[in-house]
């Protein structure tokens, strides 16, 4: 057994500019743009063993690269955004489409053209055709509490069928809710796409990370000024005195920036209670043949307990022998439970609002302190929306 | 732009029991038994983006799980290596065979009866095989030393020819260094198997990682109480004053062990200048067939710059379509060349020992400090070897 020795303090002055919690996309381009932009040296720390957050990909057992926390179909209008990414990857382009198992029938959503067509007589498909197309015009979205407001019965409908059969128990499973305890006019506002177009994104950029997100994000840290802590909470290794807005790290005073992309009511230790989030379980599936259905995603929105299965090869056009599926079951959060303490979705209610805005006040006063991200900030960013803030933030506080 | 605040030092007595320079074998083993049954809290340290040293797998570009360093085909007759091992992975069963491209055809090697069959005329090969037998046994290995000594012409020329053929042109190529410069005397000590067995090795155990040796280091270091701070050099972060035997890690005084499993002579500062390494070049290329050669490792001991060429798939037993081979090209190690600064095997010359011992003698004063690995030691380790002796070094030191 080693004992230890006395040792003498030096003064040593290296540390970080800036310290990251969080290793997904805000966190990831933050530590990109600081080393390379602003010569930072920059820490980047997170309690997962590989960096990527929830975009983290990895090849499973059977060499199919699967998404490990549920599919991430990268889409965006932002040409800038897709131009900053573009520099640590290649693309394979793919254009999402989904199915929804209705009436026995695997249909494309959102509801469209080709949709009413597959669910509906032919007589019927048609009418309500001329009727959408003469209303609303040829490629507009409509939603449908605006054709429940029409006069029109097939109309209604129409509004209805929808509403009932894709939307109302689909939304209850996702949220974990009853059917009758949604309300129409806050959350019927789906669209139909009057259109024959099945994509289920019309954004001008549609693509995957030609070899995953994790070589994408492998790409973004990439950097000699940026060090990467992995399976480490960051209260190990951070201390944070909101009162005299100080920190140290590893021990040492710590006098750069924190840039903290977790969960907000974490960072103050729940001091004002738990912000409530969705979480998923994740059921993985292999089969040994050469797909296993008909589109990348088929959502299930009156059957099973799962709400969708998404198929990755369909989306990564890997050529691989057999297939894997994800089945995603949504479920309650509980940051103490470590079946379910994936935080994914904020759940927006007035109460969680103004909880998040009390969180949100405590941190205002700590100029060295920013928040940004999904559970920092307490809503939902797409990928695209993530980068483009991290980018902003960036600009509004560094540049 | 953010300002620094003036801030307080908290009196934080959080630090690693031990830090450990290098996530390969050495570093990744001594960790996980450290934080597994001595309850340490252990930052592992290494300066690349991922861990597993030169063991690290991945997939490329066309969905192959390759060896990045070079292969890496585990073997070993210790049970209890394999045993520890096997906590972490389960197993791909793969014993390793290897040609060697001789006078326009592939023929086994280690040299054995079956390489005497598929070269030589049948009377001849017939005539080798009697006498090999019959003066040694059947299942013995002889060096090709002590059938030059035999009074034999027919041994002396098999003798002769493996040197020739398979042995000091491919040692030549691997070392850098000319053919006659070669001392038959300390290098022929290749063996002959005789024996029909084409395998590369005997051992008991002859497997790989059942889903890559990425999976079984993160498998290693998945432990609540070890952190891992890759793309990060150890001095950005620790000082080391060996005349006080004092540390800091961080900026802040470091009282625990260091486990140092890098280049000894690095860690001096290469105050007594640099110990000689051979380094490798890679060339990673794909075909979109389902398979590139005869089997997984094909020695070129006369013809091309490289040395050899690995067929992963062959390793792996990999359902993909489309193959990934890798061609070795030995060279010079420089560290201040990014492209030849990967130290491979350490250069056994009388100087390089005794300079090695020179390094060893500054660290020995230093009671936190424990060398290990091939870089740290000098050495040559098989992966099975270093995994013992990590196993070794915990029992020593630490239970």
């Amino acid at each position: 057994m080693r004992h230890n020795k006395r040792s003498f303090y030096f003064n040593n002055h290296f540390m970080y500019d800036t310290i990251i919690v969080g290793a997904g996309f805000a966190g990831a381009v933050l530590a990109e743009r600081l080393a390379s932009q602003k010569q930072q040296r920059v820490l980047v720390i997170d309690k997962r063993r590989h960096t990527g957050g929830n975009c983290h990909d990895s090849y499973d057992g059977h060499g199919v690269l699967v998404h490990r926390y549920g599919p991430h179909l990268f889409h965006t209008s932002n040409r800038a955004v897709f131009q900053y990414l573009s520099q640590f990857t290649d693309w394979h382009h793919y254009e999402h489409s989904v199915l929804a198992y209705i009436d026995g029938q695997k249909v494309p959503v959102p509801f469209n053209l080709n949709t009413l067509s597959a669910l509906f007589p032919a007589s019927l498909a048609q009418s309500l055709e001329n009727k959408l197309i003469g209303r609303y015009g040829y490629g507009t979205k409509v939603p449908i509490l605006t054709l429940r407001a029409e006069d029109d019965p097939e109309l209604k409908f129409l509004a209805d069928f929808i509403y009932d059969k894709m939307f109302v128990n689909y939304t209850a499973k996702q949220w974990g809710c009853k059917p009758e305890d949604i309300a129409p006019e806050v959350t019927a506002r789906v669209p139909v796409h009057i259109s024959r177009d099945n994509r289920y994104f019309q954004d001008a950029y549609q693509a995957l990370p030609k070899h995953g997100y994790s070589k994408l994000f492998d790409a973004l840290l990439d950097h000699p000024a940026i060090s990467v802590l992995l399976n480490t909470d960051y209260k190990q290794v951070l201390t944070i005195d909101f009162e005299r807005e100080a920190m140290t790290a590893f021990g040492a005073p710590f006098n750069g920036n924190l840039i903290y992309t977790g969960p907000i009511d974490e960072l103050f230790g729940y001091r004002l209670g738990s912000l409530p989030y969705r979480s998923l379980q994740f059921q993985f599936e292999h089969f040994n043949e050469a797909f296993f259905q008909e589109a990348t995603t088929v959502n299930y929105p009156n059957n099973h307990d799962f709400t969708r299965i998404t198929e990755f090869k369909r989306a990564s056009g890997q050529k691989v022998d057999g297939t894997t599926i994800l089945k995603e079951f949504p479920q309650d959060y509980d940051p103490q439970d470590s079946t379910r303490n994936i935080p994914y979705y904020p759940v927006f209610t007035d109460n969680n609002t103004a909880l998040y805005r009390q969180y949100r006040a405590l941190a205002e006063s700590f100029g060295r302190l920013i928040l940004v991200g999904r559970l920092a900030e307490y809503r939902y960013y797409d990928m695209d929306d993530i980068v483009e803030r991290a980018l902003q933030v960036f600009a509004d506080e560094f540049a």
